[in-house]
């Protein structure tokens, strides 16, 4: 059997295909439908899912995917779904002694991407549930994911692995950009001290008639704490800042 | 209540602290126990979780984490929860009227690394199953994280969504990302708009005898200008600061 290509305009044909191989609960497979999905990959595969297929047990925890990816297809063997393939990676969490590049999951996107450039077809293999995949049906891999996570439980149910897959694939796609760092300051105040100032800021905007109309007081308020969060503000500014207040309310000494 | 340090070689005591806001399903939270396992987090917190804690119906989906969290903590509010941080993040899938940075889940994961390094406590919410978290909730934080994923299809449950967002923090150990600036809205307030501010509030506090000590006044006005130029103001917000200084020293109407 081939991959389908969907018309949905959700559908990806370039994307990887996704094969769980031998899956054990179908509340497993609507869930990584909907990992998948998340993560604009439309092309899951099932090898001999042990309770056969379709299965409603799946919709519930596909959470509305299975809509949008409307033939999962069934192959009786993991040669056959990954026939169209010209890379095929499979996850494992341990090290195996067949020798081939193991990658991270992230190295492993980028792979994926480049491949694809290239006009490849890539396809991931997922084991099951309880045994993962075996030796044999790693050895029809090229290379091995694995998950960086901590060593000392790392674990990961089957959705959570094939969402860490996928979502490192969609994240691959773009370069993702990060926003401008403060430059680190030890003395950050805590919002506990941040706090206070904001309440005791309001309660003297309070006695001071600020807060004219009670409709918009709490659009004030929310507006009011934005601003002074966003300045991310150390301790010595809480104290400048209560110092302002009580100099402004007339008061000779400063609290806090 | 305090942020725990547990004894357990598992734990991390500089990790992020992970706020589950309102959670619904006690299963929930324990899948989200292991999410933040496998990621080397053990801070996890609950903020009045609606079936109550403890609560066995954690238990199976926490895949024994449970046994390496020994103790997640409750707290009554979002503030409580965070009063021990210096920086709060907050996860919401939709873009909100309130200023603030808005990151990418991989590039939030590098400026907490960061801030870690620079003796910080940082924290994540991450709102309930089913309404995420209140605007007035999000206004604690300082800043949006954001997961990029399938705009057509982008629903998390509340387990992968920290999953994912842990995932990058266990990662960003190793990667620091580039650096971009938020993008600009149209109504920052001009210098001229905050300057005007700046030679009000100076002429107030002169007047209120704030600058006791003349020595140290131009490093105080320096100081003061700097943490209001760090939030980077809008206009409405001059004017909202303007009215505070207003009603602050008694005076009915707001000039600007």
């Amino acid at each position: 059997m081939k991959s389908k290509t969907s018309s949905h305009p959700i559908s990806n044909p370039n994307a990887p295909s996704v094969v769980l191989v031998h899956p054990q609960m179908a509340e497993n497979i609507g869930a990584a439908a909907r990992a998948v999905l998340n993560c604009n990959i439309t092309d899951l595969r099932l090898v001999n899912p042990r309770d056969g297929w379709p299965n409603d047990a799946a919709i519930p925890s596909s959470s509305g995917a299975m809509q949008f990816i409307p033939e999962i297809h069934t192959y009786s063997s993991v040669e056959e779904a990954v026939s169209d393939a010209t890379y095929v990676y499979a996850t494992t969490a341990r090290a195996r002694d067949i020798v081939k590049p193991v990658m991270t999951a992230r190295a492993a996107a980028s792979d994926m991407l480049k491949r694809q450039n290239s006009g490849e077809k890539v396809s991931i293999l997922f084991g099951g549930e309880r045994a993962g995949l075996t030796n044999e049906q790693l050895s029809l891999a090229d290379s091995f994911i694995t998950i960086p996570l901590n060593p000392d439980f790392s674990s990961l149910n089957l959705a959570q692995a094939v969402l860490l897959v996928s979502y490192e694939w969609a994240q691959a796609k773009d370069i993702f950009q990060d926003i401008v760092l403060p430059t680190g300051k030890s003395d950050f105040a805590t919002k506990g001290m941040i706090n206070n100032f904001f309440t005791r800021l309001e309660e003297e905007l309070d006695a001071a008639h600020f807060f004219r109309n009670p409709d918009i007081k709490p659009t004030l308020i929310k507006n009011i704490r934005a601003m002074f969060t966003r300045a991310q503000l150390t301790e010595q500014e809480i104290r400048t800042l209560q110092g302002i207040l009580s100099a402004l309310i007339g008061k000779k000494s400063k609290p806090n």
